[in-house]
């Protein structure tokens, strides 16, 4: 029976601040990537966040980034290899503390950004991250780019992983992202989303920009929170996929 | 039997910045309190000072503090009940997870500067404090000021505690600790601490500066580390312990 | 013939975060008190809000505020004379170079939340703030509680004073705003609000809490521009003092 | 007449850290390139310093970096071109007003660390810079490494430029320096270094590590005031240059 995870960034304000709707996007996900404070987040807020996600039966997972508040962790930086480890296993732990004190458990591990992105392509940080979040907790769930470095470094750690999907972007043959820099990059049409997600789900494949069919895996299809309309089309697209009988749930819970 | 520990303030570096000098001081402490990156320490050097903690067999403690590196966590902060919680389960957990990386675990919780001082004295931050501990491991030692509000709130918490007194400070006639404004505050002299510290392990009293004996309960001493000839003293008033047959060791190790 | 200044907090984005609707009180205000990266703002978003106010004539000021970005500056704090004198020093200079740039010039400074609040009552806070001023530029305009310490500060250190007063806050007999605790704290009627602004502009009093009528200085009236509502609230006002002959324009344009 | 400034980076100290020894080396130099409090330095560090170096009549040089405390503005990061010139108008303004309120002025503007090292290859990033010291103050020096991106943008801003060089690093062919994961990027002889340097004042040229004399304009000589020994080798070589008759003082008296 084909199956697969809903996740969403969360717990992303700061302060007074206030960022995405994640009361109206929670009741439709799967799993929850909560911002540990570098990027985004604070104390107070990730604690909102994981009782919020606990009362609903939402997969808590950590959202690392890179210390860059004020960039909100987006900018590309240089760090070492131990540096990735470290800030890594501090915001692991920052999570796992409030998962505890809610009487739930850390699930999973998404890393936000410039470091998703730069790792995704490099194997000496995502082997950083990866060791890191082995370190913490071996049984911890890894999520990233489906079929990048992000994906070998998980499984050469020993972490169950899962592999990342996009609705709402397109992709090039050798699989990857179109950047988006790209006029196509993006799309805008739900139910070209759900016809993407169905066939990555069911099939395993998805259709490239240049009009090939590539070899996709799909365990864990990102909904981006922070959009208007985003509860809405989470809502759209499970309501889709599960009338097709594909079963929407957190890897873990498998 | 008589026993004590010694505990040390670690970890209090900054990106380039040094601040102590943990390598001398750790031969001769049994606890170190490492700071958790909010009034100072970071990601780098949190693993650093576990490590070496760790391979020296000296127990590892988290050491939370106010959000505020630009004063040290020494500036009085007005915060919430529940940012205080919140702010401790943070800190708390990215140690712990330091700690777990390490191939170790987090055994005691000590507060810094301006948040220890004024949960000394304010029973709804020392509850908030001591609860959040408690929620994230009830069997973390909680270690506070001998007598204070900690005390009694860790108790209430279910915590187990570790009373803390100081060699190199003088007392009131009501068990508090003379304020640093009074000329009298400080003991510079080497023997006249030891020989307070006697008294408080052996006797479980404390002469205060108007001639009183107060009682005073001690588990745990602390070491100032990052005052010039700290590791000389500590080492000095650890020989006079051992020379009258006290045990110097970690709670958590009894 | 009478007149008033109308001036509104602005600027105090962070980042991705925005806050505020400073687009829409922007026309109806004649000073603009901008954050200067303390407790909120940031170097983009003092550009964008010094070149938004330029291209409207509305009056440039410095909001500076405790450096506590998440506490939002309204955390009390405890810093020394010298602290405050050096902060104010730092966030004043960003902005006169951001006006600077733009081809404008500073023109006054408004400190913010727990650092405007404990300045009004505490002497010595508020001399420091107003000697920071002073030494940076001394014909900036301070706008400061009316009646308050600020205001005498701001004298003693040679400074122009704008005397601040609310339109949407009672007063006490001894002419100090009434505390947020108190459940009258708030006027929520707008005709109240406008009746209140027109005997504090026109008679120098205002009716307290304990229907006293109190003497009141009324140079500047804050517009708070993060509550729903904030620029029809600022339009109407205007318009009622326009029509009774009131002049509304910034004490530096005098 | 032959001349040369020395310049050394100050003030880099944060919070209770300290960092360089400013009080040994600011006897020796002719100017100082304070931290704003991006990479390092805090208010209370920028007003010490600007009073040391105003009192010994060294010019005052503002050093923004980028915003990365952690890191001390040494990882490379990607900035837009509106965010460069942002961060640098918000730290030119800081150390102009502390400047102002020592009642001195501001004389000159050295980007630190990564800012420095990307901008001199980097014509974008370089303009962005030298037109925010334009638009703050059109009057101020700009410092760069010699021939590189930072000169040409600084000329085209419409600033006088003084070009650096280093007494310390060998150079290649091409008038760059030699990286420093190269083994003989460094020149630790003394007399190297004085050889070195008169030969780049006198007589314009460096002797690259290929044996070629590469053409080089050394205005200003860089110091670093963070080594053993930093105080000791700046009067070496100040007495060295002073005794072949090269007046070392800042270009803004001249």
């Amino acid at each position: 029976m084909a199956e697969i995870d809903f996740n969403s960034d969360m717990g992303e304000s700061f302060g007074i601040y206030r960022l995405g709707d994640d009361a109206a996007v929670l009741p439709h996900v799967t799993s929850a990537n909560i911002a540990c404070g570098f990027h985004a987040g604070d104390a107070q807020t990730m604690a909102a966040t994981v009782r919020a996600a606990t009362a609903l039966g939402v997969s808590l997972g950590a959202h690392p980034g890179f210390p860059d508040l004020q960039g909100f962790g987006r900018r590309a930086m240089q760090l070492g290899r131990e540096e990735i480890y470290n800030i890594t296993v501090c915001q692991v732990g920052a999570l796992q503390a409030f998962a505890a004190a809610a009487g739930s458990r850390l699930a999973h591990v998404k890393p936000h950004g410039a470091l998703y992105n730069q790792a995704a392509r490099d194997g000496v940080m995502a082997r950083a991250l990866c060791e890191a979040v082995r370190d913490v907790d071996p049984s911890l769930v890894f999520y990233g780019l489906a079929g990048s470095a992000l994906v070998t470094a998980a499984r050469e750690a020993g972490l169950a992983v899962a592999q990342e999907v996009f609705a709402d972007r397109t992709y090039q043959d050798d699989g990857s992202l179109t950047p988006r820099s790209h006029p196509a990059a993006m799309i805008t049409d739900v139910d070209a989303s759900i016809a993407q997600v169905l066939r990555m789900v069911r099939d395993g494949v998805v259709r490239s920009l240049g009009g090939v069919d590539v070899a996709v895996r799909a365990d864990t299809l990102c909904i981006h929170g922070d959009q208007p309309g985003a509860a809405g089309f989470a809502r759209r697209i499970r309501a889709a996929l599960e009338a097709e009988g594909i079963t929407v749930r957190a890897p873990q819970s498998r």
